[in-house]
């Protein structure tokens, strides 16, 4: 990979426009019959691939897991080894909380315990939004400030809300709360680093006064804490790709990726035909476009093979509409797989089409990880998907003499 | 490549087992009809094939041919350029001669000179291991020490030894004594570093007294030094990895190589049947079994075309042994090719077969060179294999939020 470093000194700003629709989980794995991928019937898709190249990517590295945020970051062209980001930054970016670079955020997750301080319910019931936001709001009232550390809470959805630490000498380095376990009780927030510990104290009288404030309430009666974290010091796409970003994504935590790296993040539907009247409506005025479809992981963490099946059938009926836009490129591929039998993220490699008019087709002539196996792209580090982007919509100027 | 030290933190121990069968030098290139591979009768490695997936990896990078060292030190997931292994060591610790962090090893091969002190014999017409055990007792009554640096010798099998020598202030980089051509003389162990100058002053007198003991000796009245290397720092599997590692390996070397990374070496015979026997006998102890198959290599070595073709067969005749024991993972390599025609190590990559339940699988039906080129995996460093085993093993947890 060459270093972004040089890549910023190749980088030119054109008004050729690049789409990257990213299918969240897409990979999938054959349940006898084939993928989601391969059973779904996309001729839309089938024709990009046709007329385009295809290959798999790996979001990190063969073998390796990811997490939605490093999955992302190597999407958008940055190093995920190099710019870790937590999830508790991603959830507060994700609905707008405006940070500074001391702030220390976590994600919070409403939950039940019974009389012995035994979590019974790590997501409350998922509560509905309107519940959180009542609680949120008692929360506050009582809660303001621990040891000179303003405390500000936000809700975010169902039962997940954002907690930021604001004030001098904060650390993000801290344990998780959550057992990930029912019929145990919730874990303490140790510093996992000595520079911690000022942290860590704030943070267990800020559970135990707020488990007193939520004591005579139900279902939710306590929370979990997890992703404590900072900002991290990540240059913009406009910095570094000389683009004018855009990111259309219905789900809080991909707006919250997208602003991360200076996209500006645009009001949209929960429907994935609003996420494509968002792209028309907003076609002149960026030049490259994340495009994020939560639904395929949503349904692949849930097992759900056929619902997958369906979501991919969709967007490949709206994919006239963007391609009507003409855009100089466009990829399809996912962050990660999340195959619907293991019912979560997995290390299977994502599938990739790229489609352009000055792209060395293959012969490949659907869109199915199989098909990606195959591809012309081969195996490539997902990090490699920006470049390949830039490139092909003529945004990258030659290296070397 | 994701950093080793993050994968550490990724690892989870679990029941799940993954057996790594290498065939050494498995890769091997047309002599007009096919490969081994293609034209041996294997089907039960096709039927894996076609429920697996398939790859091929470059034990260090495209071009470089590695000795086993190096290729077995990627296939364990350690970066074989950080971690060199010397091949003195490896003998060592291959016969299990226990050795401390200071000390400098090397091998041995027992050698024939004419009066002249020319070579004539590179292995001295392979002596039988007996007379080997009667020079070494020789040498280690005449010769216990130089300059306050205690020399330990041990015999391996037919022409092969290992001197360790032990002391203060010794430094293993030093040039062999092979000159790798007859009619020569052999060569000083001259120092490749300065640091290295007391102990090329010790091997030189060690020669000198030895070639004095064997004078009268025949075949054997020299030998050849090859090698010279300390005990690398090396992480164990264990603590990397959380396995509890088995290596079943008949030949000492590769004994050697499995116990440098913390495996469990285990009594085997020579046959292959008698590895697959270790293997079941050993089956609920371990988590992880490196089994090591030598003939493919011998015969590739020897321009042996047809043995080779027969050691894969029996391979294949065994492995319902293997499947009846349902590991969760088998992996099927070589360390290095070794083609027939060229008569020894090959920069040409491996093929790699995975099997596993949630394998996505490719379009392969065969396992052999060609349909590895075209498999599912790609090419990928050798390094990447490990990784991929423990992911199909649901051995590590996911990276990042």
């Amino acid at each position: 990979m060459i270093p972004q470093e040089i890549i910023r000194t190749l980088a030119v700003s054109t008004p050729s426009k690049i789409v990257l629709l990213v299918l969240d989980g897409l990979g999938d794995i054959s349940a006898g019959e084939g993928t989601p991928l391969e059973i779904a019937a996309t001729p839309n898709l089938d024709r990009l691939a046709a007329g385009g190249i295809l290959g798999q990517t790996d979001p990190i590295s063969p073998g390796i897991t990811p997490g939605s945020g490093p999955a992302h970051v190597s999407l958008f062209g940055y190093d995920p080894i190099r710019y870790q980001i937590g999830r508790g930054v991603l959830e507060a970016t994700g609905i707008n909380m405006p940070l500074t670079p001391s702030d220390v955020c976590t994600r919070g997750n409403f939950a039940t315990m019974d009389g012995d301080r035994r979590i019974t319910d790590r997501r409350a019931g998922r509560i509905p939004t309107e519940e959180n936001r009542r609680l949120i709001e008692l929360l506050s009232k009582e809660i303001k400030e621990i040891d000179g550390v303003e405390v500000i809470l936000e809700t975010v959805k169902e039962h997940r809300f954002v907690a930021v630490f604001r004030g001098e000498g904060l650390d993000g380095r801290l344990a998780e709360t959550d057992p990930q376990a029912l019929e145990v009780k919730s874990l303490d927030p140790e510093p996992l680093d000595p520079a911690a510990e000022f942290t860590s104290s704030v943070v267990k009288k800020f559970i135990e006064q707020a488990n007193r404030v939520l004591a005579d309430q139900r279902p939710a009666n306590t929370f979990l804490l997890r992703g404590f974290s900072k900002l991290p010091d990540i240059p913009s796409l406009e910095d570094l790709y000389r683009l004018k970003p855009a990111a259309i994504a219905a789900y809080p935590m991909y707006r919250g990726l997208a602003a991360l790296v200076g996209m500006e993040t645009l009001q949209t539907g929960d429907a994935i035909a609003d996420e494509f009247a968002t792209l028309e409506e907003n076609w002149t005025l960026f030049d490259y476009f994340f495009v994020h479809i939560k639904k395929t992981d949503s349904h692949g963490e849930d097992g759900n093979f056929a619902g997958k099946i369906e979501i991919i059938e969709e967007v490949d009926r709206l994919l006239p509409r963007l391609l009507t836009l003409e855009p100089a490129v466009i990829a399809v591929t996912g962050d990660h797989s999340t195959p619907a039998v293991l019912k979560g993220h997995s290390w299977h490699p994502n599938p990739l089409l790229i489609s352009a008019a000055n792209v060395r087709s293959d012969a490949s002539t659907r869109f199915s990880e199989v098909e990606c196996q195959r591809g012309g792209l081969g195996r490539l580090p997902a990090l490699e998907v920006m470049p390949l982007l830039l490139a092909h919509a003529l945004k990258l100027e030659k290296f070397g003499a």
